[in-house]
């Protein structure tokens, strides 16, 4: 579908708003993106990220503009789990079917590749450009060096707000009447820390997995880097007995680490540098509506619907976004009116579905790790979805290794969650959990269906 | 309690700021309120609100500083409901017990009344000096003509933000981490209109109701005033069929008036010229926590809980607010950080159930009132209560006659209507409602309690 030329800003040169600037481009469109920041390849980055886990939906959205193979060069698949439980040997857990895998990219490292792919491709970037007011129903951008000083204006056809979960583009709309929004803030918190490599280069623990440490209310992540280290999360209250506000001394982060973490202990005295130099940061849910304003401008990614970041699909949604949109301007070509309609209505209800899983994931790992009875449940789930894979499809799949809607994922997540009460509550359910009868039962409920 | 005298500067002239001026004002603190409107009393009252519904609350943190009698000469009691149903002669509800009313007044009329009483104790009032923002740790105001111009800057001891739905103190606090924040707007708008009065200047409907003619998805409503006129108020779709967005024309709104409210027709002249001269207004639920910072900065009435009006609370829950925050500096004395930790821990819950009831009620307004099983359940709680008093007060007056916390009386109302939900299943209920069987199935459901 050729489309008439415009000239179109896109605000934010993270990951959305650069893939967002290589699929517009293919059109032949103008495209200028402002950042506040400088140049990402020109300075080190400044890691405040957890690692990114690329899934289907990531991968489908960069396979489209033809960068999937070139981005692949700087991931590490990761086809299971690496579980570490204090008085247990390391133990493994497939994330899917045979070949099914996420992968572990730098967010640094990914998004140096995406500005330098959209660069050749003929788009501008104008770093250390802050843009502090965008005029809704003109397309008009206003940047500068502070809030009160002089602006310059710039005029566009189109905006798109790629500017995060505190898009300054989402904050000028919500000051419009009858604009919907919320923030949520959990009272976890979560900090990044490293593993080195070995002297040699290697990596220090399984590079193929996803390692974790679940501690009941806290949480210790790894995941791989190329170079041999290890880009680790630790998730845990901000207040409370076991806290990042509780731990004040070298003393208690040793005490921290060697208590929970045995296994690391040969990096402590790494973990605990990085434990005071790095921030601690926050994790919000964030929701709004509409995403549009005419056919002038649009939200993509977490500007329209930032969520914590439990099922590893934050990225994922927001490359699907612009998956999305891309199909729809495929079909309405030059309406922008009507495409940007669509395009929220559309992904609207798949934001609001990835928000509410990723926040029960957020739960189901705080306060269910430990709960016996759960765990027996996710293991007759297993026991059956191995069994009969073309019935019980688990949602971490659906949502993972799959491009079917969130919403989907969601609802039929919601009905499998139904059908385990009922088993669950079985009399003796702890003996019988691998017998035929619980597996007819689980039969016989699917079979009735919604 | 005696308090170190502070410097204290509150954001918003409106009903909320004037009266905690006057409360602050009695502990011989400095008080200094900002407000980017001209003097409320200098100018003609816009005229974008619904007449206020004085209720126990309100006059509860009234009477407290002594000027209860004062404002009720302003007022006009109303004891009851005037319903005008198509097809039916007027007939009345009465709200509550012999004596019990809501208020009618002015909202202009009262802020002029508030604004003169704080305006005597040594309260300094500084219209149209708009505050742009707010250094929260050190309690200092900027205001300025523009958000882009010069600012000059105030220092404080303590700043309030009593600005409203879309307070300007809000919106700094905010732009911090872990602030939840959400802002929901409803599909039905509003406009103000207005019938005046007799040529003798009586009024022209009854003067001691709240005339109410409910119409399914929309809504007229009226309220005397002192002069002989009433305050109406239009609640409508902003889009769809029966919309304030399909009444474009003059014949359009003649045609709506007339075939909706035949008995305002000798009116209809004059509420058509309101119609195209009055904004549509939008109605919104806010909510946000926390609601102060450190010892500095405090939010109290619409700028921590705006709700919608469909119960008449709004500026009685944050006249609360500031009876509530006075009984803990009685009991807290100087320590201004622990006022404001109770204060929103106590008010919290609080806003959140009266934003609740509010909202339920625009539901039940909309969608309930024509719904014959609705109407009965209503009849047979009306029916109990009367029987049994003490045993059931219903939620409309557990609300609006009594000072207990709207969290109680919204928990008490669920527990309620799990009671009439069973009584509503009973077989045959539309036959035997006014029957002993149904009568003891209450008292049996009351006695086993929660």
């Amino acid at each position: 579908m050729t489309q008439t030329k415009r000239n179109i800003a896109i605000i934010g040169s993270g990951l959305v708003g650069s893939l967002l600037a290589i699929y517009l481009r293919k059109y032949g469109h103008t495209i200028t993106v402002f950042d506040r920041r400088p140049d990402i390849r020109e300075v080190e980055f400044s890691g405040r990220s957890i690692n990114l886990a690329m899934s289907n939906r990531g991968w489908k959205a960069l396979k489209e503009v033809n960068i999937d193979e070139e981005i692949r060069k700087i991931g590490i698949p990761l086809d299971k789990r690496a579980m570490h439980v204090i008085g247990k040997a390391e133990y493994y857990q497939k994330y899917g079917k045979e070949g099914e895998a996420i992968w572990s990219i730098s967010r640094g490292v990914l998004n140096k590749k995406m500005i330098d792919l959209a660069e050749n491709a003929g788009v501008e970037f104008r770093f250390e450009e802050k843009v502090w007011d965008v005029d809704l129903p003109n397309a008009q951008v206003f940047t500068g060096e502070t809030e009160k000083g002089e602006w310059k204006a710039y005029d566009f056809d189109l905006v798109f707000g790629c500017d995060g979960a505190f898009s300054r583009v989402r904050h000028k709309m919500q000051r419009r009447s009858r604009f919907d929004y919320s923030q949520d803030f959990i009272d976890v918190g979560y900090k990044e820390l490293t593993i080195p490599p070995n002297a040699d280069g290697t990596h220090k623990l399984d590079r193929n997995s996803f390692h974790i440490w679940p501690r009941g209310q806290f949480m210790f992540i790894a995941m791989p880097n190329l170079d041999g280290s290890f880009t680790c999360t630790l998730f845990m209250p901000f207040e409370g007995d076991v806290s990042f506000e509780s731990i004040k001394t070298k003393e208690d982060a040793k005490h921290f680490f060697g208590t929970y973490f045995p296994n690391v202990k040969n990096d402590i005295e790494n973990l605990m540098q990085d434990f005071f130099k790095n921030p601690t940061s926050a994790m919000v849910t964030m929701k709004c509506y509409p995403w549009t304003y005419w056919d002038k401008v649009a939200l993509v990614g977490d500007s329209a619907h930032a969520i914590v970041p439990f099922y590893g699909q934050g990225m994922n949604a927001g490359f699907e976004d612009i998956y999305v949109l891309n199909s729809i301007i495929q079909e309405q070509g030059d309406d922008w009116e009507a495409i940007f309609k669509n395009y929220q209505e559309v992904r609207k209800p798949n934001g609001d579905a990835i928000a509410e899983l990723s926040y029960r994931n957020f739960i189901e790992m705080s306060s269910k790790t430990a709960d016996p009875m759960f765990l027996l449940q996710k293991k007759i789930e297993k026991r059956f979805s191995e069994k009969y894979p073309e019935k019980w499809i688990p949602v971490y799949s659906r949502v993972t290794f799959s491009d079917r809607p969130y919403s989907e994922a969601l609802a039929i997540g919601d009905f499998q969650e139904k059908i385990m009460q009922e088993v669950m509550a079985m009399p003796k359910i702890e003996e019988k959990w691998d017998s035929i009868e619980v597996e007819n039962k689980i039969l016989k409920a699917l079979e009735m269906g919604h």
